[in-house]
């Protein structure tokens, strides 16, 4: 019996996951608009075996009133995700690509388009991570005051992915002939208009582009609020997720595998990946140190404006840092568990203030592994036999250095346990992963042609 | 003194520019999906040392009421442009791609972001093909129930433009230090809010990308209707435009230039780009036979619905193919004189109902020239030389097989007369075109940070 194995994804944060990175040497400084960069980085995932590469995205600047702050940090100006996968698409053969992009800023026919676009220029590599944009800085960019509720966001969210379904199925598979003699080019009885008229969308169709090689890009969702797990439950084939203990990975994989069956969908059919950011050495000792170099870097005012959520009023500047902060508040109320785990633990262990800012702004929320290959295979070894995970977006904390470690040291000990591929499986993104091509809903329903 | 060079651009229709190009043992009769075949045809254009290439589009399938004609069409699946040349970017060194993108259907900050997007992977060589849009079965993919009337579809695109050009500038070129020592990244004095508010839209910026390698994108316009000769006027820096006659050629040359001046423009920084669709043969009874076999490829159905036009109430599959039409309407009115050259013509030389369609589906409206190098060289040199065309938009009938031709054998040519470089003179799309890299309006007005 063939054994279970890991699923791996790449998380491309431009100079690398850690907030002070691009500082770093092992970073390539201008990443972002550096496609030499992103090639390198590609191949390397490849190399790897990856089974896909993710960029974030967000379509704005995102600002946050500190200007010290925001100088100093090294994303603000990067790819747009779909056009930086296509010219990645034109120089690997293997790696699938992950682009973020929004059901509330983009159109659902430009986007339906594009990915489908995507997976035809990468011969069936593509995938969307769904987002429905929370960050400032966006509305304006698209004439809104403010950005719509939450509810709304994902009610929205729902309607654009049954959109975008209905125009990647406009042409049936079979509808092209092609044929010189007879002059047939295709059967128009097998293109199908939409005629979508929503709540939020109306979308005739049908789209201009044969269905995609993998029936439609492999849809990922990312987060974990209530109705993100719907959304991921109703729709999405891999989730990324972000949890720093085996118990709370295991809750919301229990979670949300559970909420599939009301879908009529079976468990395999949803990957879940929490992030892992591995931070490797030879010895452990080695890992440590490059940890402690990589927080050194993080610039005071960086790690500073990662504390106001929790001391609003306050003009942290003045602060010592190699003290403990001078009260430590309570927790702001609402969902969100970490505020408390963190204060709790400054509480705790008197954490400076520095020890506290490198404590947040390092991990980014994400689980950070510092160690060996061995250990760090142990970690994921541990989640992933323990219902906890079906993968990993790993998320190097340098690039291209962290990736080129992981590649170079992980893998191969991952291998050796039997835990990871020692070739790709499939031509497709689908494949590798073990994901289904969907059936076209026009060749099943038998909906009315154009 | 250096003699004045001609530009050339060329056109990709996927499987090229003859309306039954498909049929055709020289193309690829899957073109439009075939990414293989698009890397192979811009190195052709590429060892060819053409300026750029380019793609028309539509978002929409162009599907006109009769079934049988629309089955025989090749183009009705294909690529998203900008997703394609970021693709072919990655595999090319020298080419512009030049990507056609809608002002009433796309959204400003997401095509002004892609589009810088597509500049900075090709490393300056992106150009952007403004259009309006006319075609049918395009409004419902937007929720509309028809276009906006031509007017207010050209208001709307200086303003799109102006809002681009604004979030391109969004940080000024020297705004990004990246000094990992003191741990600036970029000065935020140097990136611009743009606070736009119009008529039509509503955009803060800034754009969340640095300034594109070329300033921004090239600036193409097509066609000749009178608002958008003022759209070129104002802001295009090339025109794509269709005669067939140097007469025709020279008095919109004429028109266009001089409508640079109210702008603050000079006639340099407009290149006026006529089609041309050359069948070449190494002699002119080659090149007639080439010619015959690819309008002899053009089925009844698909002839009979380009006389749909002049014959609108009666059911064209009845008539004799071989004989002259049993009436010759008055042209329908309006500023289509094209219509009145053509039923001029069948008039005049008793055409009969297949010479007629082949005569109007084979040049698609467009410069048809079959003939030797010499000849096709001799007709490009003349408009070049008599105030018609600062260069051409190539239009092989068949790809790959006639834009293969074209270079092996025209532009030597060409290059013979001293009308072609022999070398790409630059690095970015607007070095080789000879146009300049706009100044960043921040820089000048000094307007407010974000
Ligand atoms: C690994 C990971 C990657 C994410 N990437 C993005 C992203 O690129 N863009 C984005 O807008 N949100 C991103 N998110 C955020 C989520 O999609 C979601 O907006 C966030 O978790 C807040 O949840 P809520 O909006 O459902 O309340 C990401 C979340 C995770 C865990
Ligand atoms: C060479 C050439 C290429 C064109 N390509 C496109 C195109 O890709 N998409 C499009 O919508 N219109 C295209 N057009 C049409 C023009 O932009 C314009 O819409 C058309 O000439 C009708 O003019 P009007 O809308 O200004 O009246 C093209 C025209 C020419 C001459």
């Amino acid at each position: 019996m063939s054994q279970r194995k890991l699923r791996l994804g790449a998380f491309i944060m431009a100079t690398g996951h850690h907030v002070a990175a691009w500082r770093h040497p092992g970073s390539q400084v201008d990443s972002g608009v550096n496609i030499d960069h992103y090639i390198e980085v590609a191949k390397t995932a490849e190399r790897g075996l990856f089974d896909q590469v993710f960029v974030a995205d967000t379509p704005g600047v995102g600002f946050h009133g500190d200007e010290e702050a925001f100088s100093r940090q090294g994303r603000v100006s990067y790819f747009e995700p779909v056009t930086l996968w296509a010219a990645l698409s034109a120089v690997t053969r293997h790696i699938g690509f992950v682009a973020t992009a929004s059901t509330t800023y983009e159109d659902p026919f430009l986007l339906a388009r594009k990915f489908a676009s995507l997976d035809h220029l990468s011969k069936g590599r593509a995938a969307w991570n769904v987002v429905t944009t929370s960050a400032d800085n966006v509305h304006g960019n698209f004439g809104l005051d403010r950005h719509p509720d939450p509810a709304s966001r994902y009610e929205q969210a729902h309607e654009f992915i049954d959109v975008a379904k209905g125009l990647w199925d406009s042409f049936e598979d079979d509808a092209f002939q092609r044929d010189p003699v007879s002059g047939k080019y295709f059967d128009p009885a097998k293109l199908h208009a939409l005629s979508h008229s929503g709540k939020y969308f109306k979308v005739a169709g049908p789209l201009n582009l044969e269905r995609p090689p993998q029936g439609y890009p492999v849809i990922v969702q990312a987060g974990s609020s209530e109705p993100g797990r719907e959304l991921a439950a109703a729709s999405a084939e891999a989730i990324f997720t972000a949890w720093t203990s085996l118990a709370e990975a295991q809750a919301f994989y229990r979670d949300v595998k559970g909420r599939l069956a009301k879908y009529g969908r079976r468990p395999e059919q949803l990957l879940v990946l929490p992030g892992i950011s591995p931070v490797i050495g030879r010895t452990q000792e080695e890992a440590e140190a490059k940890w402690a170099k990589l927080q050194s870097l993080i610039h005071p005012s960086v790690g500073l404006n990662t504390l106001h959520t929790f001391w609003p009023d306050e003009d942290l500047s003045t602060w010592d840092l190699d003290a403990p902060p001078p009260y430590i508040p309570e927790p702001p109320p609402g969902r969100n568990s970490r505020a408390h785990v963190v204060l709790e633990l400054a509480r705790r262990d008197r954490l400076t203030v520095r020890q506290l800012y490198e404590y947040l702004a390092g991990a980014r929320g994400h689980w950070v592994v510092v160690g060996t290959p061995q250990t760090i295979a142990d970690r994921m070894q541990e989640w992933f036999e323990n219902g906890a995970a079906d993968g990993f977006n790993v998320m190097p904390p340098v690039l291209p250095e962290s990736l080129e470690e992981f590649v170079d040291l992980v893998i191969p000990e991952l291998q050796r346990r039997g835990l990871f591929r020692t070739a790709y499986e499939g031509r497709t993104l689908r494949e590798n992963l073990g994901l289904e091509r969907p059936v076209n809903q026009f060749s099943v329903k038998g909906r009315k042609v154009a």
